[in-house]
């Protein structure tokens, strides 16, 4: 395997860090510059096996409103599951029953977040928007599975990980 | 819209830079920490309307080789077709017949780097692998669409982008 010969803190901030690499690669010496985030979660939640609840927030890093499933990063010594718990209740104001469905990296070639995606079902709702991220500015918009299907492979979802999500879902007997 | 008061680059290297935005979201102030990367292309490959070709590689973000499709960032004053066609010269040693299949940010909560997905068709081999870029290290795998849906929902394949490209694409008439 690969053995990392040198690794220097470059940047240190609130959410993210980037450090320089040095390892042999067959050989071949290799600078890598790496950004480092948390570990995620993404969830799917499914009412009435028919219809999924979305969110809508303003993305500063793309300038625009986007439409994305639930989602947020693994805080502190949380489990993936206790962190979907508290994004769906975050984020949307539910609780229900999660199952893991896959688990994936955002952008490998040079960042570290590794989400895992779980499918919620039975569905309670407890309250809407608990303790939302400073940034965070969310509306929930309720559809029809094929609907939000329909906006993944239509272009109006631009968001990698809820196309994923969703096509995965569609394509999986759960 | 969002207007930025103030925007403070913190770190600035080879293919990423780090960026402090200071700006007003609902009359509340927020300083979000962004990361900056080119734009990018990933291509699905298609032979005969029945394979596909996959790359495998090493990947020191997440440790691991990893199986995805031919993907890269746009250089300079590339268009993404001209990107395209690069990365597939470079990465898989084929050219071919672009379709635009759709666009997508792969970490929108804090990385600006849009994705434009393209399926190639009508392949022509030209040669393997041109001018790699330095840390990789990338092996060509010929697979049926079928064993490519399938690794996307069984959890062998664990790149977003990858996931998202090969199940939008079978779910869409091209």
């Amino acid at each position: 395997m690969i053995r990392t010969l040198s690794s220097q803190k470059v940047y240190s901030g609130d959410d993210i860090s980037v450090k320089l690499d040095k390892f042999k690669l067959n050989s071949k010496l290799i600078i890598k510059e790496i950004v480092e985030h948390s570990p995620s979660v993404g969830i799917i939640p499914i009412i009435d096996n028919t219809h999924t609840l979305f969110v809508t927030q303003y993305r500063h890093a793309a300038r625009k409103l986007m439409l994305e499933i639930p989602a947020g990063k693994i805080e502190g010594k949380e489990t993936p599951v206790q962190a979907a718990l508290r994004e769906m209740h975050e984020e949307i104001g539910y609780t229900g029953k999660l199952t893991p469905l896959l688990q994936w990296y955002l952008a490998p070639g040079y960042d570290t977040e590794l989400m895992y995606v779980f499918v919620a079902t039975h569905l309670k709702k407890i309250n809407k928007n608990g303790n939302l991220d400073n940034d965070e500015n969310i509306r929930v918009r309720r559809m029809t599975l094929t609907s939000a299907i329909n906006k993944c492979i239509n272009g109006e979802i631009q968001d990698c990980k809820t196309i994923a999500a969703v096509l995965a879902y569609s394509n999986t007997k759960l």
